[in-house]
């Protein structure tokens, strides 16, 4: 019943059932695994297309991956469902497509510093209600979070697997050896939750098969589609979560030889999890269905 | 004039001068490149030990660079001047030090997660003034940091170098080689700033010579000195900056198989850095030479 304004309307929200989808083109899902593993089947039945932001399907190789800077021709290949990938790997990948089709990955390593809001609106709220008990002096409660976030970090995002990785940089791992098509690329990461409410950020040292200099890579990701280049030391700018949020650009900055290899640079890539980590990236998956 | 509590005692604080010295054994240093550059040489001089906190002689090749863990004997090689490494190359090394003997490092990838408390007094002060006015929904006025800290990060520490680089990042690059006594030691670093108080905070990611497992780090790790192992997913631990703060040891968690390599493993370090990183490690070196 709560009414959302849209487009300059307003629409009251439906629950969902078993008639929702009759007469619907594209189906935006962001509710989870439960909502898709229920609804999904039932709008491909109905004849819709599902944009599914769940990371239930993203690993079924009946269902393409796509971050349209990508791998666009990949929605061709969909069945009735087509999957959103992590926020945290859509930025990844469309600041490495363009590198990699230049010099071709060897290896990546990427640290991630994750906004609150990936972790849902409950968590945004946790940070302001936990700054303001740490700045009273009193001890923070944690709710949502596993541990209090107001001026910590939280080394752990998603569930544990047996061997020590989390879900989260799981994700990350698979999800941009899917997107791009290459299984066996050397990917690591570690995920970290930090007091920060929107965008999240990474440090990405990339290692290529042919030499890539500093400049190359900046000339090329300055073309990129999606790309926004912000790197200029001389001025102190280089990309923040504060700037990027809001905004649908991935931001790449801190370009620079990785003298420890023989083909390697670092970056740094930030993007507002919210738009491009999610809202946007689906949205222009449905823009590229309806051509 | 200022009185300090120190070991019970109210102590006076006095103005340095040329005859500061007289009769000093140990000389602690930790007031920036400029006072080392003044007065370390007239300690020498009266012929008392300057450990000192600044980077000024750290790429001195007569001034060791200790760690008590890592390189004792160093020690024995001064000439007057002991430099103590930067608070983000301590911790890393302590950590990384028991891993290189067992199995010798190859390469090593560093992002840094680091406190405001680094930048200073007024730095700490600034993140809660900010964090305020963010709060209040003001536009926070960075002073002593170059953009506002509170709910962001600023991917950089220290000044630009012209290959893109920080002065943090080539700390952590050179120091650890010395340290180590590895001058060709393969290495990479990205140095953050991060709204968290105090403690700083290191995604590692280390290549090593001969196969290491997770199990091997651990169990080398927790019996290193200075190090203490917090490494349980099963009960949601790992280090965290808040439990860090007001410790001398160095914490790692987070210990996992690198699987992008033959034989690699991942860490998670943290430490305060005021204590380990900064004074702890100087008495350290101060008890190293007192034998």
């Amino acid at each position: 019943g709560t009414k959302m304004a849209f487009a300059g309307d307003e629409l009251a929200v439906e629950e969902v059932g078993r008639d929702s989808f009759r007469g619907i083109d594209i189906a935006f899902f962001c509710a989870g695994n439960e909502a898709s593993a229920m609804y999904a089947p039932i709008a491909v039945g109905e004849g819709a297309v599902v944009i599914d932001k769940a990371s239930l399907f993203r690993q079924d190789p009946k269902v393409p991956l796509v971050v349209p800077e990508v791998n666009p021709e990949a929605v061709g290949t969909h069945r009735g469902i087509i999957a959103s990938p992590n926020c945290s790997t859509i930025q990844l990948v469309v600041a490495l497509w363009p590198l990699h089709q230049a010099a071709g990955l060897e290896r990546v390593v990427v640290s991630t510093y994750q906004s609150v809001s990936g972790a849902g609106r409950e968590a945004v709220g946790e940070l302001t209600v936990q700054t303001g008990e740490v700045l009273a002096g009193d001890e923070p409660r944690p709710q949502h979070l596993p541990w209090p976030i107001a001026f910590n970090l939280i080394p752990r995002i998603d569930v544990f697997y047996p061997d020590g990785y989390t879900a989260e940089e799981m994700k990350l791992i698979l999800e941009t050896r899917k997107i791009f098509a290459l299984a066996s690329l050397r990917i690591t990461a570690t995920a970290v939750r930090v007091p920060v409410y929107w965008a999240h950020s990474e440090a990405v040292t990339v290692e290529t098969r042919r030499p890539l200099s500093p400049e190359e890579a900046r000339t090329i990701l300055a073309e990129a589609p999606g790309v926004s280049v912000l790197d200029d030391p001389a001025r102190d700018l280089y990309p923040m979560p504060r700037d990027a949020a809001g905004k649908d650009e991935v931001f790449v900055g801190r370009i620079r030889r990785d003298f420890s290899v023989e083909n390697g640079v670092n970056l740094w890539v930030v993007a507002d999890n919210l738009r491009k980590g999610a809202a946007t990236n689906a949205v222009q998956i449905a823009e590229l269905i309806r051509g």
